[in-house]
């Protein structure tokens, strides 16, 4: 069996395959410029947890200024609150009764942990359920009205539907109105900076006609949040959100590396690797011991990281590489993913490499505490 | 928190979602169907335990008349194994000296169990790489000869390249010829039976000429091994296969159901379910829990079962389902995933049900033993 913690000490080229590798380098320099990037233009800086699901990561981005992070799961929140992280935003609805228990414990728990629970709710039916669950409770749960502002799919429309649902969490002493969630994901992914810029005007226009919709009501917004890794300077710039909930910054895909750059975003690295090795070579193509149970697909394919090779799909277990130079057989490709967040959910542990990914040496186990916590 | 063992012996009703369920009445049909079919055309069966990494499953296939299972991976071949799965073929290459020493430690746990280890090869330096490691173990691994027999992946091809490795193989006491691998995956999905016809006929055929050139040079051919769900009854009735791997039937997702049915084929049922509750509705679509952290979704989209909906992918936790009639929020969504594979690995326990979907009750907790074993 391969012991995990053998490879600790030991040289990248050690590790085997496929592995999932952080260039703690380069992870490092991306969470210094995001950090740089919020205190410069005041903001406050969420990243979303679901994207790394590890609570030692949680904590780093919390020891560089972030307030908390953002989860989409009540399981994920468990899993990195049993792990001591403290304030924890759930930017999605919960609407079993069943799960809404486990919310409600959650919220004592992070309350007795000196943090906070918050939550998006998008229907009157949700939020007379999540009422339901938190009646008695002494401790309370911030709650966050959800638009749909232009991603659609969750989310009220903008505007005066919230005003009713501002109402009733006034009514309930366990609720606190914690202001707007408003996240256009699509928009992350628009491929030129007028594109993002005319989707994120549109969303700012929505969550402002909202906020004026809630103020002539009598309900001031105490918070704006939302944000993704492709477009999060615009709506630093707006002077309406107060909080960013990026998360890819972090390790940087493929897929958000094929965006147009932003002049006004900082620069981020690719942090994040599949290490493969090359297990049988042909005349056309050689084939790579990852395929998409090693990194997902949603986004597109993996990059292959400093050779001059196209990677395609070969299967759950394999990719296939062509190019002019074809790799050996037993030789090391490391593969960039297409999309971070639901790679990393494939995997149990990330191991950090200090000193760069072809001479470097494995500094750190990361583990995935939230792996597979869909409920 | 979520105590898993806790749903035991309650009504499907209560399983949280998204969870991963499978309709035991209808897999126990789909077993028995195999079964009996590979009774009847006089072949091994041999699963590919790939799909359901799961050892529980493997021992209940094995107690249906399977000789064994395959697996792609050393990890998946360790992990069954240390539950008393004992003999398994892993049908794929391994070059790694470090992965190497662990398929020699593999071969030795087999056969103190009584079982057996086999792997495939497919070049003279993995065949040379294999040997190395197994010298002086004293113990004994069947080497299969990989082809690419119209896949495009790994494989020698057909014909006369065989002969070499054959004469290495008969060089070491350790390693013993098995036979060949032949499997066409991409076959398997060709959707018109016409199609899947003329694409066996080529596979038999170069299996066909690679039996000759090893005879003429020599040396017999043990066994043939391949096939998968799309195609097992061609070759079964090819005279020319001793060994079915296919593992979907057990499970069998929304992709091997869009193939025409052969008639030759016994009927497989959808057994795997994703179960997934409606969380947010608007007037255009509902929202359902269930993204593509709960399905993999390489061979497209789940189906929803049992209503008139479309599944659109919403993202990594979220899906979007469209139709005349929308579920109100809070109802139970079933989906069928598009492939069982990736899907099952998703997940760290199946949850099988007895007595239907709707009504039925939580009888097993499955243990995907082998979940993210990628190395």
């Amino acid at each position: 069996m391969y012991l995990l913690s053998d490879i600790l000490g030991r040289p990248a080229a050690d590790i085997d395959t496929p592995a999932l590798v952080i260039d703690l380098d380069a992870m490092e320099r991306n969470l210094a410029r995001m950090a740089a990037f919020a205190a410069q233009h005041g903001v406050k800086l969420r990243p979303h947890a679901k994207m790394h699901k590890s609570a030692a990561l949680a904590k780093l981005q919390m020891a560089h200024g972030a307030v908390g992070v953002c989860v989409q799961k009540t399981a994920e929140a468990e899993a990195l609150a049993a792990l001591g992280v403290s304030n924890i935003y759930i930017s999605n609805e919960v609407v079993s009764p069943f799960k809404l228990k486990r919310v409600a414990a959650l919220a004592r728990e992070l309350e007795a942990l000196g943090g906070q629970l918050a939550i998006a709710v998008d229907s009157p039916e949700g939020l007379w359920r999540l009422a339901q669950a938190m009646h008695g409770q002494h401790c309370i749960v911030r709650v966050f009205i959800e638009l749909d502002v232009g991603h659609g799919r969750c989310g009220l429309a903008p505007g005066v539907a919230a005003v009713p649902l501002a109402a009733e969490i006034a009514r309930h002493a366990a609720l606190k109105f914690g202001g707007l969630q408003a996240y256009h994901g699509r928009a992350q992914h628009f491929r030129t900076v007028v594109e993002r810029r005319e989707g994120i005007a549109l969303v700012i226009a929505h969550v402002e006609a909202t906020k004026e919709a809630l103020q002539a009501a009598g309900f001031e917004v105490p918070l704006v949040t939302g944000a993704g890794t492709g477009t999060f300077a615009l709506e630093a710039a707006s002077g309406v959100y107060g909080e960013l909930q990026a998360g890819s910054y972090l390790f940087m895909d493929r897929d958000y590396a094929d965006n147009e750059a932003d002049p006004a975003q900082p620069v981020f690295e690719h942090a994040l690797f599949v290490k493969s090795q090359v297990m049988s070579v042909s005349a056309s193509h050689a084939v790579v011991d990852a395929g998409h149970k090693s990194h997902a697909i949603d986004s597109g394919l993996p990059a292959v990281h400093g050779l001059a090779l196209d990677y395609s799909n070969g299967g759950d277990e394999h990719g296939i590489v062509r190019g002019a130079v074809l790799p050996a057989l037993g030789d090391t490709v490391w593969l960039i993913p297409g999309h971070c967040d639901p790679t990393v959910n494939l995997h149990d542990h990330l191991l950090g490499v200090r000193g760069g990914l072809q001479h470097g040496t494995v500094e750190q186990i990361i583990k995935v505490d939230a792996r597979g916590a869909l409920t």
